[in-house]
């Protein structure tokens, strides 16, 4: 619901436009579905805004979300060729990061976590876009390969009007803390749990 | 998570495959965000698949979405053009449906919601569409312009393999009943709260 006035107006002495502008950091968690892909919908809004977004994936897998991969590498090559829409760069850490020399193997996982948060420190401090999107990156966090105290310092001081999504379940209380918009997925119901696998289109 | 192995496996003498492949009826509801970003990122995922989706928004203003709806009809052009990526139809109650002669008011929001499900239901019979989403369907169900013992009736005797996303807090029971897969959003902690209004780009 993008319309309705605020409950409270808060005395930080900013203006209505100021506080509106304001970068915001946002955590989709829960046992739910939806988490990762409500941040892909923002992705959406996002381009059409011309923004410069960054996708980061902290998934094992190099497989995961092709379906979403694809459909962002389609608008970020319109974004490049037309006034039209933003850029949309993606990188996953499944078989090495996509920056990286390292060819990479699936088996390291904290050392690849641990590369990845450091690029994106880096991509930060230099303000590099608009939105980036950390997917699954309270896993990193929960098994003690990113330090949380580094993520929130880093986000809470960060320069200039860069948003931030988070996914993954059990997001560190900390992140949720330092976070302006907190959604919780749960599940009410899954087709799994009537024995159904899942499917093409639908899980990926 | 696409992986994982169901933890019942049912006796309704169907195969795994014939189980994967049956199609699904999906709910997200819940008073957090994310609803309805969720059920924009699933439509990315078919797009990549090459489906031909209909999107229909039982919204009252027809400025809503407009960032998703952007982005998704440069999908639906990459798709006619081109043999990667399928076809997105973008259909709005706000100022008149677009199948519709009529022009439109905002006013009669009630015989607007009744032809836009009857449309559905001429396409779901004539099984035009992969996957519909029905963004903010539970509201006209809601507030009684559309039969939900008709919804569910149209639904459970579809034909084919079409796959169907209802958004909108409050999903009546019916439809949780019926639903393979229903996910709650609940707020946790929402910019509001803290003064800042609806931003570009995050809200629309």
């Amino acid at each position: 619901m993008a319309q309705g006035v605020p409950e409270n107006i808060p005395e930080d002495g900013l203006t209505t436009r100021q506080r509106r502008n304001r970068p915001l950091t946002m955590v989709h968690t829960g046992d739910g579905k939806g988490k990762s892909t409500a941040a892909f919908g923002l992705t959406l809004r996002g381009w059409n805004q011309g923004w410069n977004i960054g996708v980061f994936q902290f998934v094992k897998s190099a497989k995961w979300r092709l379906g979403e991969q694809s459909a962002f590498e389609a608008l970020d090559e319109l974004g490049a060729q037309s006034p039209k829409g933003g850029r949309v760069e993606w990188h996953k850490m499944g078989s090495g990061w996509s920056w990286s020399r390292k060819a990479g193997t699936e088996e390291d996982h904290a050392a690849a976590a641990v590369e990845g948060w450091a690029e994106i420190k880096r991509r930060i401090a230099a303000e590099e876009h608009d939105l980036y999107v950390l997917d699954e990156f309270t896993y990193p966090i929960n098994w003690g390969w990113i330090d949380v105290d580094d993520v929130v310092a880093t986000l809470a001081n960060r320069p200039g009007r860069q948003h931030v999504v988070m996914t993954g379940r059990r997001a560190d209380p900390k992140l949720i803390e330092l976070a302006d918009l907190v959604t919780e997925m749960t599940k009410v119901k899954h087709p799994m749990d009537a024995g159904q696998k899942g499917q093409r289109g639908i899980e990926w």
